[in-house]
């Protein structure tokens, strides 16, 4: 578990939060689309715009009341990808997105477990944490 | 952000996939209440009973189509959780719950961020991780 994403209804007063009240270290921000912060040793928060989180998960959340969240597992292969899916699967969870090109440019899947949290499972090739922790994050695409 | 808590319908359901199918170490298995495991370095996923959840917590969810959950993060002391509680409410967040004691042994509060997601801080004075972010977790009361 290196990522969590929540789908914020309103981007910018997280950025203004988290980042400039709160002093969080950027990994990357793209205003009106997505903002990573760092919280742990290789671990980061992704806030998403909500609309656009619960679309790409298929799965129909109010962004107020209810926002979309997601665990995320980086995978290192593709292989691994499709593995970890089958475990959730022939464990009782339900895939809401089969293995497949993310827009990120890596490869990924949602699928839940048993009680319906979601995870993300994702190869992501401009993920990177050095022995301290630290993550660098590139975009690829 | 070393804990995210998670309120299930069925943390029977919880313990055999996350436990026994994916093979987690627990860090605390508390039949009907609780399940601890380690999900990286110093990170660790509570499973804690949905109802109980969302009551400490002070929300109502219902446990199956929009389960309370909540980001946890170890203070190393009450002035800390106080002094972060502050942060949060001078940001735009909502407290949920004011620090006092919590059930665990610790001192505790909850609190939202600007887009309504929950954090709970708090001290936790049986919460200890090694230099490899290893966690222990032994009940204080």
């Amino acid at each position: 578990m290196q990522l969590i994403t929540l789908g914020v209804a309103d981007l910018d007063s997280a950025r203004e939060f988290y980042v400039n009240r709160l002093g969080w270290r950027p990994l990357i921000d793209v205003p009106g689309e997505v903002l990573f912060v760092q919280v742990g040793h290789g671990v980061a928060i992704s806030f998403f715009v909500a609309e656009k989180l619960s679309a790409d998960m298929g799965v129909l959340c109010d962004p107020v009341s209810h926002p979309a969240f997601n665990l995320g597992h980086i995978c290192v292969t593709e292989q691994e990808v499709r593995n970890v899916v089958e475990q959730f699967r022939a464990g009782g969870g339900t895939v809401l997105k089969e293995p497949g090109r993310a827009d990120f440019g890596g490869n990924h899947s949602y699928v839940t477990d048993p009680n319906g949290f979601v995870w993300e499972l994702a190869t992501n090739p401009g993920w990177s944490v050095d022995d301290d922790g630290v993550i660098t994050l590139v975009p690829v695409v």
